[in-house]
């Protein structure tokens, strides 16, 4: 029986670490500020907002919130956004995203300032991804991913990596940072022929195309370690991954629960890079 | 035995196509013009240079090239690259890499003009390359692996490649550019835990790790298409890859050979670029 590995040990040993360093930031007289753009308000935006305030609250993060208008359009967008470039008080921001449809992402994305830009929206720091350059932000998703995968002493030096979908948010990011750790990467997605086969031969297998309960125990290989970046709703309502966990908890040696894994980490990962671009942006 | 599939064919196919193009540009009072902005004259860069050279004149594309002197200083390099940028009758630019130790790589990346990189220089080139937005410019090498795969019709949706190497010149783009076309895309490198066993399981094997001859027979499996990417001298000082061709013949359906396969392309590959360069500032 493989052993459930919850997100919550791994926040909570990130949320000690930052909290020192800020303290430590504090007698310099810095205080590490992020700023939550959103437009209009909608539920997930929220939800998520809410998590980022606690924690950054825990932590010693100042963390505002600038609410734009559902309708506000691309110029005046674009003008807001430049006045949070320019504040030299805030360190991060994080842009909630899909937009509202008048305004144009392919567009923005080249306005925030890459070296504030905390989750990997400006195309600056998806180049510093792919080019290993340490001192960009990767998403906070498939950072998690390999923050849990440290924190239980997982290896990933020369072990099959295998990774199921080929999003910008998940699988091609996560792909390089599974290269950065020196695993063998490998990224299956719906066009892949004979997908049990190829992902039953991963060491670590990391799962995120959205779909509910999709990778049962014949794409799992005995032992290996399963990473379930997947958030859906299961037709009795409940919250559910990619993966039906049940039905591979017995052959995996390790498998992140849906609720309660990747996505317990994800704000823990988005004060790191505050803390991060902080310490960048003053020499430190 | 395996087909010894030549670079010759493919280049003279994207020539032909091209020199219509860049008639029917003509036509219209446009004609397409590179840079080549060289720093001294070491041995490669001009064999590179006269290569580029000859195949733009044959298109009908305008080549010049900017010299500049070995012991050129950083703010001079970036005050003449600016000068190309500016210049409207210029559509294209490619810098010779790697620099002499004055000039600092990682800023003069953020300089050149993204729209006129036609080999991947400007992370803005990197980052369209990853997020599969056509407008970028993916470097000329891997490109060139995707078109001998398609010019000798070789399926890639959801088959198996193999990628060995994984850097920003050859492994690192050529994942991204297998997975646009469909394929399921493994990037191996020296820290691969049984490297034959993983590439022999390859449809397609992509080889670009710089060790002449490191790929032999036991890596590929029977029927598969190798494509090596190496250029290196053997002992006896003559020109090979980094696959024992003669070793893999056998098993192979098809292989490139060094001298005389992937190298043969690039060129076409940049042309092909500098004429949709073109094409995409004027807005046809």
């Amino acid at each position: 029986m493989g052993q459930i590995i919850k997100g919550k040990p791994v926040a909570d040993a990130i949320s000690e670490t930052l909290t020192k360093e800020v303290n430590d930031l504090k007698v310099k007289g810095i205080t590490p500020k992020l700023t939550l753009v959103r437009v209009g308000a909608n539920g997930s935006d929220l939800a998520y907002e809410k998590g980022a305030l606690k924690k950054c609250e825990k932590i010693g993060i100042e963390a505002v919130v600038k609410e734009l208008p559902a309708d506000i359009s691309q110029d005046k967008f674009i003008e807001e956004l430049k006045k949070i470039n320019a504040d030299k008080t805030v360190n991060a921001i994080m842009v909630f995203r899909p937009f509202p449809k008048q305004l144009d992402e392919s567009v923005i994305k080249y306005i925030i300032a890459p070296e504030k830009d905390v989750d990997c929206f400006s195309p600056v720091n998806v180049a510093k991804l792919m080019e290993k350059d340490m001192t960009g932000f990767a998403p906070c998703t498939p950072s998690a991913v390999i923050e849990i995968l440290k924190h239980y002493k997982v290896p990933m030096k020369g072990k099959n990596a295998v990774i199921v979908g080929r999003s910008m948010v998940v699988g091609k990011p996560a792909c390089m940072l599974l290269l950065n750790e020196n695993a063998t990467v490998t990224v299956c997605h719906s066009k892949t022929t004979d997908m049990p086969k190829v992902c039953s031969q991963a060491d670590i297998l990391v799962v995120g195309i959205g779909k509910a309960k999709m990778i049962d125990s014949k794409y799992v290989k005995d032992g290996a370690v399963v990473i379930d970046v997947g958030i859906n709703v299961d037709e009795s309502g409940k919250l559910c991954g990619d993966v039906d966990t049940e039905d591979c908890e017995a052959k995996a040696s390790m498998i992140t629960p849906v609720p309660k894994g990747v996505g317990s980490v994800t704000s823990s990962i988005l004060a790191q890079h505050i803390v991060k671009a902080c310490k960048l942006q003053n020499n430190l």
